[in-house]
């Protein structure tokens, strides 16, 4: 298997490359394709636009398209009608188009009813939106649960309407149908999964979120070519009452989830931050803490709160669930939130590739981690007879010789090998690269599950029984 | 009940007006002005000074009156002889008052023997006590348990005594008698009580401790005002000997103390000191260091120590209560400590009156601060159908909004109103009304107790009892 | 028994003195003149280095030196083949000693098996050892385990070598023989032993480690003269192969061990380091971390990493001891480390006096620091009647006072005599000194070994037990 961290980001542009067909240096172009293939739909949390979507990304992936029939409750909800839009638009007192839908998604409230009506401008006024801080982007808004309709427009373009009547025109339909999600399953060895979640309910922002649904599209076809030990499961849901009705369908499932990452915003030009989950000391949040912060530049972490994205259903009290969020800037934190300069001019090829090897690295962390036992505990085994310490004595240690020392030193069965990394402060690559040669050299061997003493269990028991402990053990230790 | 901790001083203030039938502009003033009524009565440990305190006191709230024997034995210690003064004087070799009890109590060590003796300069002066470096000021000694006498005065007067011989008239009494001390009950729902510890035996310091009975005997008769879960008590004692009469005597009500609170030098001008109890760790601890860094200016917390006042007794490791304590300025730590100095002028209306507030608003805290339970713990259940949440999707939510999620997802029985205000750095008073809010729509509940995972136990079990958890449960929620 | 930390050293020097018979001041010179005997012996892992070693020491304290024969198996290694080497040199092409031997210790790289050879210069250059960053140093190498042979030497030397035939002579054996290691028993009242490490493989280098063997050995010589309720236990080692030797010896008596330090360099001009142990909060690290850091000048505490001396052995997970290091530069840590210029100009008289007496502090504060239980807990007990406490009221209380009310308030039987000093921040000599001054007056008593809250078990449990407590509790505490 694949060995640093150093080497992660290359290796993983390398394997997407073998994905995709395309060179290396062309994952972020291909992800920026796909976010602006992505784009132009008009996607709600119900509709055609989210079919398309699963569509497009079912050309990547192999992924099952889940259909939840309006009225079904979800928990504490139930799933709405479905809202799908032809066309809408506003005619000024001289029958031109102020407001157009065919010129961008957001003109029109999401879920906003089917109309046909003459008013004046004053009538019309509660029913438009803008943002007088930037009178050029359109504001993002929607009404799925109060029966409502509206447009949002430019500030300039509100303060150009003139008294008169004005004709308003929704060819929308507001219908029992379905709520669809996708959901793409990878198999590994284990049933133990590690789940990533991303939003498809956003018409139109680039980073929010086709940038999202690129990486995790991207990601998903990754794993799918990696040997692994855990499965995994990648959900693309509409926000909120999308992310319910999946727990609702899978609450048998969750015992498995071992740890989860919500995904979203990762195109901007803004550094990573990791949001820590509800619990905050999953094996999760240690592993994004560890890689936000080496990133360069390096970004940060935040403390969980119960306001983002479907980290707020997936980490409810009733779920609580070890997963976090990983994004770029934060939701509302950066001025093109929710309007119409969240576009493609806002998200690169770079931030996306760059997101992408984060996640990748953060799989092949989850992957290879593990609790170790020193099968040789009783004082440092002779490494140098087995030509894996300097014969010449007097000076110091090499680092790998030091990754070793701590290694054994640390592998009582209660240290992961990110743990020992962190503590020595020796990169995780190196410190993996020196447990894999201890275990070859019979030093080493992974902890059985049942004596682990965090929550993290390796996943299949057979494969991490350290055999090599019993062999020497009846062995007597003499043949090493 | 009411609402926000911003609204707590205001309302505070209006509530004491109602009990006193002064503006509350004037609650203020009227501490200063009982403090000054305190102010010129020579206490001691024991004595007529006591008690003609607490009968002051007992004019303004219901104040049973305790005697104790002298010499009846309290833990290691026995109650003393009773001593009263009526006059006490040096007078000089030309037979003026060099030293005049009746020009300030200070000038008798509190405990002097009676006595008639003509004595030199030279065997005079062991028994003068003062201060020179503030020669203008008399200082405070006592001498309780050695039998003693001596004079206290100003440093300018001690140097202009010149030798020669003088006349020591010393008019007391140390007889056996009794030690007084006082005790406000005022019932509440549940025997769980509060006490509030302050000490009433220093003659005519005004900050130590003419301003603590002035504070607690204005709130005794606030809370007895306000509705209440909790019992409160109100112990008026000498410090030391005082408080181990109490405790020796009330051994048995102990356990029913969940939050305690030292009060005095509570006038000065300076900030306000939270003194965290022995334990450190107590509700009264998160409490009071919540209110008293958040207060305007803001004061300090300190740790505990084994010096001070009467927490020292009530901290005892055979007792160690959950009692920490409230000054302004502390023991010795400001240049006027236990002198002339500490007089009315020290102490000012405005500071006494942000005292009482500051204890009213922890009163209040104490008394609706509680565990809660999310009873649709699985996702977020849907605020806006019962009006709680903005119809308009795609803004960030409002501040009552973000307080609702913050309860609903750490509501899981184990996080306190007062904890999730502070993780989540919103107010305690809005955090409070949202719960009811919460509460009133049927999603929350009061934990009950035995779940608690904490040491605060809501008082009374048949009423925290979530009993619309159960009803919601039995109705499957299909209701709501 | 003795009495504060701030007299502790000049006690210290002043046992020091009765044990080695010469005046406190001449403790530093002794250790120094010790030191400079040890110096010049070339020693090695095995050999007569060490024998000769082991005897000086012997010299001082009662030493029982332990043969262990070469192939025995220690744990994952075998005791290797014994190297004693009589000459050795390099004759240039002239026939001139290029590097010889006899001139200094570290020119031969220990281990060097016996040889006769004429090379080329070319042939020799693989075998020759320089600093280039230090050109008038000899380096210290050594191939212990890998059948070798070279020379080190000044990198001077090195460069003016011109081609040409040399001649190398090493008259050395590598034959069956046997490691030597010392060990000095001091037995206390009590099975528990405190144990002290240092190394003694290392040939002609002053710091590393003659300054760790003569304090070792004075350490020893003055415990000795002490009364003590810990047992000591001191092993004079070489480095590695001796340490786990010991341990494979020594196996069911580990379980004795409560407390230990691995002494080394400890005569160079740097601070004091000490290096917590594996386990990093045992009874040893709490107490050097305090010494350490409030030695004048201040030293430094670092975390265990498993590189160093012995404590990489004794704090393998299979051990695991309450064992931490002392040193002033760390191994590596200095310029000179591992080279010729670590001589005895490096090393200082007062430097290692000033080490010694911070293991006598250690020592005197590991036999007297204990947890205690207030005999009266309840309330504070009256000291004044007993004489412990000032009669004059109304000041603040005196130094030895506040650390009685400490001690009364702490003593619940969780709070060791360090604690309450660390805690307090008075120091432990007043701490201690006010503990027996309340436990002469039936106040306190030390705490039962069963009830302790924390490792460190007071050794012998019959002078333990609080006799007082029991006296007083059946006699009612009437009679104090």
């Amino acid at each position: 298997m694949n060995a640093a961290v150093a080497q992660l980001g290359r290796k993983a542009a390398g394997a997407a490359d073998a994905a995709t067909g395309q060179p290396a240096a062309d994952v972020g172009q291909a992800l920026y394709g796909f976010a602006s293939q992505l784009y132009p739909i008009c996607r709600s949390i119900t509709g055609n636009g989210v079919r398309q979507t699963l569509e497009l990304i079912g050309q990547r992936i192999e992924l099952a398209r889940h259909e939840v029939a309006s009225g079904t409750r979800v928990f504490d909800w139930e799933v709405p009608l479905e809202w799908n839009i032809e066309d809408a638009c506003v005619l000024g007192p001289d029958g031109a188009r102020v407001v157009d839908f065919r010129a961008h998604n957001l003109h029109i409230v999401s879920y906003s009813e089917p109309l046909q009506r003459s008013l004046t401008l004053d009538e019309l006024r509660p029913h438009l939106h803008s943002l007088p801080a930037h009178p050029d982007w359109i504001p993002y808004r929607t009404s799925y649960y109060r029966r409502h309709w509206g447009f949002c427009l430019r500030d300039r373009a509100l303060q150009a309407m003139r008294p008169g009547r004005y004709q308003v025109q929704i060819d929308s339909s507001l219908a029992p149908g379905s709520l669809s999600y996708g959901e793409c399953f990878i198999a590994g060895k284990s049933r133990e999964e590690v789940l990533f979640f991303t939003h498809v309910c956003h018409p139109s922002l680039a980073n929010d979120n086709t940038s999202g649904m690129a990486i995790a599209s991207f990601l998903a076809q990754w794993i799918g070519t990696q040997p692994r030990r855990y499965s995994y499961r990648f959900v693309f849901a509409p926000g909120t009452i999308g992310s319910l009705c999946w727990l609702s369908r899978n609450q048998q499932r969750l015992k498995h989830v071992r740890h989860g990452l919500v995904l979203g915003l990762l195109g901007d030009p803004g550094t990573l931050t990791y949001k820590r989950s509800r619990r905050g000391d999953c094996d999760i949040d240690q592993l994004l803490s560890y890689l936000v912060t080496a990133a360069d530049p390096p970004g940060s972490v935040i403390d969980f709160e119960p306001y983002g994205y479907d980290e707020r259903q997936l980490c409810s009290p009733g779920f609580n669930l070890p997963v976090g969020r990983l994004t770029r800037s934060v939701n509302d934190g950066y001025a093109q939130y929710h309007s119409s300069a969240d576009d493609l001019a806002l998200i690169s090829p770079g931030q996306l590739q760059r997101s992408l090897e984060l996640c990748q690295q953060a799989v092949e962390i989850l992957e290879s981690n593990r609790r170790m036992v020193n099968l040789a505990p009783k004082g440092e085994p002779r490494l140098g007879k087995r030509g894996l310490y300097g014969a010449m004595g007097g000076r110091s240690p090499a680092d790998r010789e030091r990754a070793m020392l701590w290694i054994l030193n640390q592998s009582d069965g209660s240290a992961s090998l990110l743990d020992i990394a962190q503590r020595s402060g020796i990169g995780y690559a190196a410190i993996r690269s020196a447990a894999d040669e201890l275990t070859n050299a019979g030093l080493l061997a992974a902890q059985r599950t049942a004596a682990g003493k965090r929550r993290q269990r390796p996943a299949g028991p057979a494969r991490t029984r350290p055999v090599r402990a019993r062999k020497a053990k009846s062995g007597s230790g003499g043949k090493r």
